[in-house]
C-alpha cells in the first residue's frame, strides 16, 4: 500500500461553503411546484401568492345568540321603560353564526331579553346599528392577498385557507434527500447485527433522516454500499435520478478507501472539501446534474455538524423555507474550555439554571461520541479566532431543549455513582418530572462547583483517614462558611474490579505491588483515589510500585471497561460497575456516598423533590436491588464524626 | 321558542381547568405502552428506562487514518533521528474505525509517517499509549442508562440507540384525538362547498389536526354532525371507543341548539364549563369512560385558545411529553390595549424590530378573525387583574414565528394600499426574503408611529388643500426636526366606489348630499377622508348633509364591502378596491401615495431592499397591471411643493 491519498489541505468557513454551493445550484430549475389540498399543507411553502376566493364571513351574521332587530326600532327602550317587540315583524331569534334576517342590522344578546309570551319580548336598552353583527368580509375579503409566496404554512393558515374557499394551493415540492451509507466495516441496522471488532452499526443515516424530516424534507436511505468505486458511483448515479440532494455517508476523510471525492469528481464537480469546523472538518460539497452532493464525515458528531450546518441551510434555501434557529441564552462556563485557533468549535454543554444564573459544563469533545449530543442541553460555538474560553466566562449557547425544560433541570456536578442514574430515571417518572443533568468530575470537582454556585448539589464520598470521617473535614477545609446540608444517598461497597473468574488471583490491596499486575487508577481528587491511597498506606505500599498508578480514568465504568478489555488487571471501583460488565469484585471497604446541598436550595422544589424521592422506600429498594449498596443511612441528614453509622 | 338555555355563570382560570381534568383522569390506566423500532421513534416518549446492550465502540479502534503500533517500540524516535518500523511486525496500516490489531495500543497519523519502501516506514516522534485510539465504551458502556423513562426521543438519541444495539424500544402510545365538528350551518370542506347566507365552511377541525399532529398526537376527524342530540351522542359514544380525547367542535356557547353540554352529561360528567379567558371563554371539559371530553368554541380564535391552552397541556400530560413553550421577548406596545377585568386576554400582535427595540401593534380582537392569528408574530397575555396596557408599555410576547424571521421583518404602519400587498409578496420572492408586517391605521396613525420610533416606514397620502401639496406640510407640522426620506410608491386614483352598473346613477361628489343615498366614510385622520372633506368643501356641501358621513371604516376594502353588501350606496376609495369586488368606480382625483422613511433607516438593508424593489421595472409593471395607478413618480424621491409632477 501507499500513502499517496487525497488529503484536503485548505478548509473554509461554513458560511463560505454554503455560499459556494448556492452559487453552483439553480434552484428555480431544480425545485418544482405542485398543487396539494390546503388541509394537508401545514409546513409546506407557498409557490405563488394566495388570493382569497370567498369573504369571511360570506354574509352579515349574528355574532351572539339573541334576537336580530332593526336598531332604529329600539331607540326608545330605557331602563325601567321596557320596549315590547313582536316576533317576526320586530325581532327574529338568531344564534351565533346565523345570517342576519332581511331588514335587521343589530343583535340583542339573549341575556338582555325578557320573554313575555310566545310572540313578545321586552328590552330595556336600545341597540345601536351593527351591534353584535359580524359584517361580510370582517375577517377575510375576497380577492385580497391571503398569503404571499414562499410563506411556510402554519396550522392557523389552514383555517384561513379553508374559510377563504381555497381548497388547493400551489407549493414547492418537498426537498428529497437520498442517503447512501458506505463502508465495508459498516453494518446495516435493519439486520440487527452483532458487531465484530472493527465493525460499527450504521446509525448516522437515521439521525440524518430524523433531522431532515423535521426540516420538512423527504428522505430515502439505501442499504450501506461497500467500499468499491463502481458500486458507489452507480449508487450515486441512481440517487441523482430523483433526489435534490445526495448524501454519501462516511468516506470523506483521507482514508485509503475513501472514494467519495473521486465519485463526486466523476459525477460532477467538488465544490468544497474541508470546512473550518470541529467536529465536521472532513465535509465535502459537490454538484452533479444540477443537484447537490454531500460527503458527510463518519464520526457521529462530525456527521451531525455537517448535516445541520451545511445541508440544513441548503435544503431550506432550495425549499424556500426559513432555516430556523435555536433559542440562544447566555451561560456561565463552569470549566475552562481550550479551543484550536482557525476552526470554529462546536462545544456541547450540559446546561441548567442554578439560582439566578444559567450554568454550563462542557462535555467531552470527541467527534465519535454521540452521547455528547444526547446529554447536551445546548451547543456553544467557539469562534475561529479564539484559543478557548476561561472558566467563569459567559458564552452564548444555542439550546437543544426547550427553555422551560431547562428550568426543571437539576444540576449535579461531582462524583459519579450508579444511584444517580436511578435517581435520574425516577425523577422523570414523577407527575411533575424533573431532569437530572449530572456531570462527573469527581468529589473534589463537585466541591469546586458548589463553591462557584454552579450546581444544586454535589455527589461526594471523600474519606478522611485522620478523623475516620466522610466529607465533613473536606467541607470545612474547602467550603468554609458555606451553609450546607449533607444527605446520605447510600453506603456503597468499594473493591477491586477484576476479570471474570479472577484469573490473576487478586486477594486485596496488598497484591497491587505485584509486578505481574497492571492497575488502572481514578483521577486526582476522586474519592475512590483517596480511599486507595489510604489503603495503600495502611498496607505499606508505595504508589510508585503500583504498575499503572499513573493511568487515570474518570468513572467507575471506565475503570471496569479497562479490566474487561484487558488493558488493566484491576482497578478500585464500586460493585455495580463490576456487575454491569459481568466482572468479579474483591470487596475492600464500605463508604458513604453523600449529596452535599447548599442550604440556600434546601427549600427549592428541585431539592425537596430529590429528598422526598431518596426518602421513599421505593427508591431505597431499587438501590439495594443494584447490589453493593446499603441504605441504612439513605435520606438521613449527616453530621460530623458520624462515619458509617450513628454514634 | 324559549330562552331557558344552559348559560354558564362561573368561569375559572385556565390552570384550574387543566388541574380539574388531570384530577379526573387516570393516565396510567388510559395510556398504554407499545414497542416500536428505534429508528422510527423520533418524537416518541420512552415508557421505561433504556439500558445499553452494546458498548460503543464495541472494541478499541483507530481514531485516525495511519499506522497502529505498540507505543513502547516508538519511544526512541526523535526529530532528525527517524526510527524505522517494519510492516506487520512493528506497524500495521489502519483506517479510522478499524479495530486495533493485536499487540498495538497507539495510532500514528498518516501525515507523520514517511514511506521508505513497501515494507518500511520511518517516524520522527514517539507515540504515547492510547494515542488516537478510541477505547471500548468511550461513548457508550453496555448496561448503562442510555435514556430515562418519559424522555422524548431526539434525532441524536436514535443514533445512540442504534449504536447501543437497541433495535426496538418501549414507548407510550400516541395520544389519539377524535374531532367531531357539529352544526346544521356547518359545511364540510371536503365537499368544496359554496356557502349560502348563514353557512360557514368548517375549518377548525383542520387547525386542530395540524396543531395536535405537531404535538405528536394522532387525529381522527369525522364529517360534521347535525344539531341533533341523538346524532351527536352516538358520534361521541363511537369516538370514545378508541380516542383518548374526544373534541366536539362548536356548540359550546349558550345557543339554543348547543347540545355539547347535554351530551357530555349523558356520556359522563362535565368538569369545567367556561374559562376566564378571552377569546376561548365558552370552552367545556368533561370526562367519560375514563377519557377526556372537550367542547371547543366555534369561533376560530376561541377554538385555538381552547385547543392550545387546555387540550395541549392535557394531551402532553397524558403522553408524558413536555408541553413545550414559545420563545418570549419583551416588546413595546405601539397602541393602548384596553382589556376586561376578570379574564385573561390573548392579544394578537404584529411584531418587528425597529432599530434596537421590539415593537408590537395589537391586531383586531374579534374571536371570529382567524387572520388575526395568521398575521400575528406573537401573542401577549393580559392578566385577569388588568384593565389593559398603555401605549409605550413593555409587555411579554410569546412568539409565533422564529426570532430570526422577525429580525428580517420590515414594520410598516400607516395608510393601507394594495401596492403594499404587492410589495409584501415580492419581498418574499427575493433570494434573501424579507417579511413586510404592515398595520393599517391611516396616514396620520403612520406619522404617529414614526414619531414613536415604531415603524421602518409609513405609507402616507395626506393632501393639503392650502398648498396643493402632499405629505410635506403634515411632516413639517407633526414630525418637526425628524430627518425623513419621502419616496413615492405610486400615484393612485381615488373615486366613488358604487354598486355594479351604478344603479343610483352617482356622478360625483355633488351627489353625496342626495337624501336617497347612503355614504360610508373612512376614519378620522385617513388621507382619503381629508381628500373627501376637500372635495365636499369645493362643492359647497356640508358634511352633516351627507347620509352616513359618521359611519367609519378603516380600509378601502371595507368601504367596498359596505357597497357590495348594500350597507352603503357609495364611499370614497381606490380603484383597486372597487375592481377587487367587481364594483363600479367614478373617478374623482389622483393622489400621491408615498413612503415616509426616517433617514436613520435609509442605509438599513431592509429599506435599501424595499427601494431597490420599488425602482425595478418588474414591480412597476405589476402596479400598473392592478389598474388605477400611475407609476410616473414611483421610486423617486419627493420634495416639497412637487405635487403630482416635477415642477
Amino acid at each position: 500500500m501507499s500513502f499517496q491519498r487525497s488529503i484536503y489541505l485548505t478548509t473554509i468557513p461554513i458560511p463560505e461553503a454554503v455560499a459556494k454551493a448556492r452559487q453552483a445550484l439553480d434552484r428555480d430549475a431544480l425545485v418544482l411546484r405542485e398543487t396539494i389540498p390546503s388541509h394537508e399543507a401545514v409546513g409546506r411553502v407557498t409557490a405563488a401568492p394566495v388570493y382569497s376566493r370567498y369573504s369571511s364571513p360570506t354574509h352579515h351574521s349574528a355574532a351572539m345568540d339573541g334576537v336580530a332587530v332593526n336598531a332604529e326600532t329600539t331607540f326608545t327602550a330605557r331602563e325601567g321603560r321596557p320596549l315590547e317587540l313582536k316576533l317576526d315583524t320586530e325581532y327574529r331569534p338568531v344564534n351565533t353564526g346565523h345570517a342576519m334576517p332581511e331588514g335587521t342590522n343589530a343583535v340583542i344578546m339573549i341575556e338582555q331579553v325578557v320573554q313575555v309570551d310566545e310572540q313578545t319580548i321586552t328590552i330595556e336598552a336600545p341597540a345601536f346599528p351593527w351591534q353584535h353583527v359580524r359584517r361580510i368580509g370582517e375577517d377575510i375579503v375576497a380577492t385580497e392577498l391571503l398569503l404571499p409566496q414562499n410563506h411556510q404554512i402554519t396550522p392557523y393558515d389552514v383555517g384561513a385557507l379553508l374559510s377563504a374557499g381555497m381548497w388547493e394551493i400551489e407549493v414547492w415540492e418537498k426537498i428529497r434527500i437520498a442517503i447512501i451509507p458506505t463502508g465495508d466495516e459498516v453494518l446495516d441496522f435493519t439486520t440487527r447485527p452483532e458487531p465484530r471488532p472493527g465493525q460499527v452499526v450504521e446509525s448516522n443515516s437515521q439521525v440524518f433522516k430524523a433531522l431532515a424530516e423535521s426540516w420538512g424534507c423527504v428522505v430515502q436511505r439505501v442499504p450501506p454500499v461497500r467500499d468499491e468505486l463502481d458500486a458507489l458511483a452507480s449508487a450515486v448515479d441512481e440517487a441523482l435520478d430523483d433526489a435534490h440532494i445526495v448524501v454519501i455517508g462516511a468516506g470523506s476523510s483521507a482514508g485509503s478507501k475513501d472514494f467519495t471525492r473521486t465519485v463526486m469528481e466523476h459525477a460532477g464537480s467538488v465544490l468544497v472539501h474541508g470546512i473550518a469546523a470541529m467536529p465536521g472538518k472532513p465535509s465535502l460539497l459537490g454538484e452533479a446534474r444540477g443537484r447537490l452532493l454531500v460527503g458527510a464525515p463518519g464520526y457521529p458528531v462530525s456527521a451531525v455538524i455537517c448535516f445541520e450546518e451545511l445541508v440544513r441551510p441548503l435544503a431550506s434555501w432550495l425549499g424556500r423555507r426559513d432555516p430556523g434557529s435555536r433559542t440562544r441564552i447566555k451561560v456561565e462556563l463552569t470549566r475552562k474550555a481550550p479551543s484550536k485557533l482557525g476552526v470554529q468549535e462546536f462545544m456541547r454543554l450540559a446546561i441548567g439554571r442554578v439560582g439566578e444564573k444559567w450554568v454550563a459544563t462542557p462535555l467531552a469533545r470527541g467527534a465519535g461520541m454521540i452521547t455528547t449530543l444526547t446529554k447536551a442541553q445546548g451547543i456553544a460555538r467557539i469562534p475561529m479566532h479564539s484559543e478557548g474560553v476561561e472558566a467563569g466566562a459567559m458564552v452564548e449557547a444555542e439550546l437543544l431543549a426547550p427553555e422551560a425544560e431547562l428550568e426543571r433541570t437539576i444540576v449535579s456536578v461531582g462524583s459519579h455513582d450508579n444511584t444517580l442514574d436511578l435517581l435520574t430515571n425516577e425523577l422523570m417518572g414523577l407527575a411533575e418530572p424533573y431532569r437530572l443533568a449530572s456531570t462527573h468530575v469527581g468529589s473534589m470537582g463537585g466541591l469546586t462547583a458548589l463553591r462557584n454556585g454552579a450546581a444544586h448539589f454535589a455527589g461526594c464520598h471523600l474519606f478522611d483517614p485522620e478523623t475516620d470521617d466522610y466529607n465533613f473535614p473536606f467541607l470545612a477545609k474547602y467550603l468554609p462558611g458555606l451553609d450546607l446540608l449533607v444527605i446520605n444517598l447510600a453506603i456503597r461497597h468499594q473493591g477491586l474490579i477484576v476479570a471474570k473468574g479472577n484469573p490473576k488471583n487478586i486477594r486485596g490491596v496488598e497484591d497491587l505491588a505485584r509486578p505481574d499486575l497492571t492497575f488502572i487508577n481514578r483521577q486526582r481528587g476522586a474519592g475512590t483515589r483517596i480511599l486507595l491511597d489510604h489503603h495503600l498506606k495502611q498496607a505499606g505500599i508505595a504508589s510508585d510500585t503500583v504498575n499503572g498508578y499513573e493511568k487515570e480514568e474518570y468513572t467507575h465504568m471506565a475503570v471496569a471497561v479497562n479490566v474487561l478489555s484487558g488493558a488493566a488487571d484491576c482497578g478500585l471501583g464500586i460493585f455495580a460497575a463490576a456487575r454491569a460488565l459481568n466482572l468479579d469484585f474483591v470487596p475492600l471497604a464500605r463508604e458513604r456516598y453523600d449529596l452535599i446541598i447548599p442550604a440556600q436550595w434546601a427549600d427549592d422544589s428541585k431539592i425537596t423533590t430529590v429528598l422526598d424521592l431518596i426518602r421513599s422506600e421505593g427508591l431505597q429498594a431499587r438501590i439495594r436491588a443494584l447490589g453493593g449498596y446499603d441504605t441504612d443511612l439513605t435520606g438521613k441528614e449527616m453530621s460530623p464524626r458520624m462515619g458509617l453509622g450513628r454514634a
